[in-house]
């Protein structure tokens, strides 16, 4: 079945609010089996609102439309939808009890706006609101709408305890929709899909389909599949996730949706009882940040030392001050010390490093902006370092310099031998 | 002149990803003076964009879409769009040449959709795209169309330097819309719009507008004003900025949108010639990673201790072994050994410091989840500590946590003597 959802409201054309209420409407139709064709973004315009209704009842089954309800006179949707459907307005009796009842509990007067809050059209059926003052409605005319406020949590209250229960009664057995996300990194978006996964499109029956999500991180690959119950769905999935395991296996560090990289690394590492510390130049404490955003990371993360200045680097880590004067910071030498310095001084199993120029300024003919390098020290074990050139971007580089740093401690513990990105590992 | 946004992309309509570019873009071209009449968002479908292409063309004088030029199977705007205008597909050489030099600089090989990146439609305007691979596209043909990539930055990039530039051109003098952002921190949003800001209304003329925007670290005022000329609409708003700063003043810690608390701490210990190092427990980096977010910041900030287990604050900060067994690691003890360990062992000018229970396990009776230390010292001057209660969310209480700990570090740089929140300053 087809739903077509219609954000209204000139607040979200001029872009001061982000439209987050028709993502959340999104998930939730496509989680009961409805497909989303369509998301009309409009204004608080009779007319607009008027046409935009009726195109959009003519094209899916069922519309979901959301704001203008407020009590204010640019609040005209059930206007709109009245003139639409060629009808007046009724008073509905329970709303406007309830209004009555919260506005004496506040001890605030009643003034004409709050009535009109309590009016919907004739045809309507009221879904009656316990999160606010405006009702949602529901109407059966040339397919189904329903028609809720704005208010993020209003509209998710009355999707949850009205519509959901109206679109079952309406569409009797709707579908389930599962999503499973596999997460790669270290890998291309281009060489992951045509030289990896290569062509998958003999797995795309019953209703299952893949999408490539980019980011500066990693690719996410998203595997949706709907059934009539969500275990149907989920089975749905289960040869292409196998087949995706077996071709893409050393590139995949997990599954789920908000699953990180940080949580795999740390995964390794509490299996082996392993300590990890960071020293950080480059990035600064984003690859200590994203251990610690993780709950629990605390048994195995040890802590880091940020060596911002030179003479943190020698103080602290150790490194060579001859170093640092011939061959520079940014080097192989350097990025080595510091790893190896850092799981010394703190005393943990394994110690990685990243020293470069993040930019947009301090790069050198040699030493362009983005280049950096990365190094790993593991006791009694590797000690290499890898050299990266990323963009002009700070904020980039700190990114994929994490990614990189991160899947390579990822592979190291998993014993695949190949780098991202076909890096080559630099010994000593 | 009327506008209309179209946001293509799958992700979209299933509520993986929130449609921020569109807010983004009706914020742009609101400010460039045009009406955003309408968004639509839909799907990687190849008649459907057709369809919308051609309806959006003929309801608005210029068209924005965005999304569906990666290189994958399913990304197939630029397909719809040569069908529509019935036109085939050329490679464009400058776009060919800057792909492979990139993949040259990263020594990753080209394959095959790579080169279908460089192919736009015959009668498409190349906007060259420095910031990615796919390049942007504008066309002629029953009104205006650009085709742009749905990544955010790049979007950006193109619609900064290449379609406002061909807006100006196509539409000649077109408005302007200034917003001017003013940074607030330390205070909440009821007690800065009821009891220091007050009621404002009498500035709100000539379309001058503002509006709170409350985030975890802060409240952020956006004023708003349009004029013929940015400088009109600039000095529209120069009244009530001024009187924001007089009755606000010590909450301000700068301007600009993208201005950050941690670029006003740095701008000051420039002024002093300071510098300043952290040691973190219990936000694990994300302090000594705002620092460095900001180009320029090696100038002052020197870099850091993560101390997130016991021996790193004993060994490396000289926290007093028996101060962690009597009173614990979250204690104002603690918070203070740790401000001035690490600034007298990175030898810097100020030490900070944060110790607490980020949560969402670890919390007692006496320390429940949210309970968070924190510590400054300055040579030769002041050593104190703040304690706070904040959620039981992890990510938030860091936040929370960084916003406190900057702002208290700026109103001391500032010789401010209030306290963010009211918070008291405890001393050794």
């Amino acid at each position: 079945m087809k739903a077509q959802i219609i954000s209204i409201g000139n607040e979200l054309l001029i872009g001061d609010t982000v439209n987050t209420n028709a993502s959340w409407l999104g998930r939730f139709l496509t989680g009961l089996g409805f497909t989303v064709s369509q998301v009309y973004t409009i204004s608080d315009e009779l007319n607009q609102i008027k046409r935009i209704l009726k195109r959009a009842l003519e094209e899916s089954d069922v519309v979901i439309c959301t704001g203008g309800l407020g009590p204010t006179h640019d609040d005209i949707t059930k206007k709109a939808v009245a003139e639409l459907f060629g009808v007046g307005q009724k008073l509905d009796e329970q709303t406007l009890a309830y209004i009555k009842s919260l506005f004496k509990e506040r001890n605030i007067p009643l003034s004409k706006s709050n009535y009109s809050q309590a009016e919907v059209p004739e045809n309507a059926e009221v879904l009656f609101n316990k999160a606010g003052t405006a009702p949602g409605m529901w109407f059966k005319e040339n397919g189904y709408l329903a028609v809720l406020p704005g208010v993020p949590y209003e509209m998710k209250y009355l999707m949850k305890k009205r519509v959901a229960g109206k679109l079952r009664e309406a569409f009797g057995e709707i579908g389930y929709l599962h999503s499973h996300y596999i997460k790669t990194a270290g890998v291309g978006e281009s060489t992951l899909s045509d030289e990896i996964l290569g062509d998958l499109s003999e797995y795309f029956t019953n209703g299952v389909s893949m999408a490539y999500l980019p980011s500066p991180g990693g690719v996410t690959l998203r595997l949706n599949a709907s059934g009539k119950t969500e275990e149907e769905a989920r089975q749905r999935l289960k040869k292409l996730t196998s087949v995706i395991h077996q071709k893409a296996g050393d590139y995949i560090y997990g599954e789920g949706k908000d699953y990180s990289i940080s949580e795999a690394v740390g995964q390794l590492l509490i299996e082996r009882n392993w300590k990890i510390s960071v020293a950080e130049s480059c990035t600064g404490g984003l690859i200590a940040n994203t251990f610690t955003d993780v709950a629990g990371s605390s048994d195995y993360f040890d802590g880091g030392i940020i060596s911002y200045s030179n003479h943190v680097k020698v103080n602290q880590l150790g490194v060579s001050e001859s170093d640092l004067e011939s061959v520079g910071a940014v080097s192989k030498e350097v990025a080595l010390q510091m790893a190896k310095g850092v799981a010394e001084k703190l005393e943990t199993d394994i110690g990685i490093s990243t020293t470069g120029i993040a930019g947009p300024g301090g790069g050198t003919k040699e030493k362009p902006v983005g280049t950096i390098w990365m190094g790993w020290y593991q006791k009694g074990g590797e000690h290499f370092a890898i050299k990266t050139m990323f963009t002009k971007d700070r904020l980039i580089n700190k990114e994929r310099t994490k990614m990189v740093l991160l899947e390579t401690t990822r592979r190291m513990l998993k014993g695949i031998d190949t780098m991202p990105y076909d890096l080559k590992k630099q010994l000593p």
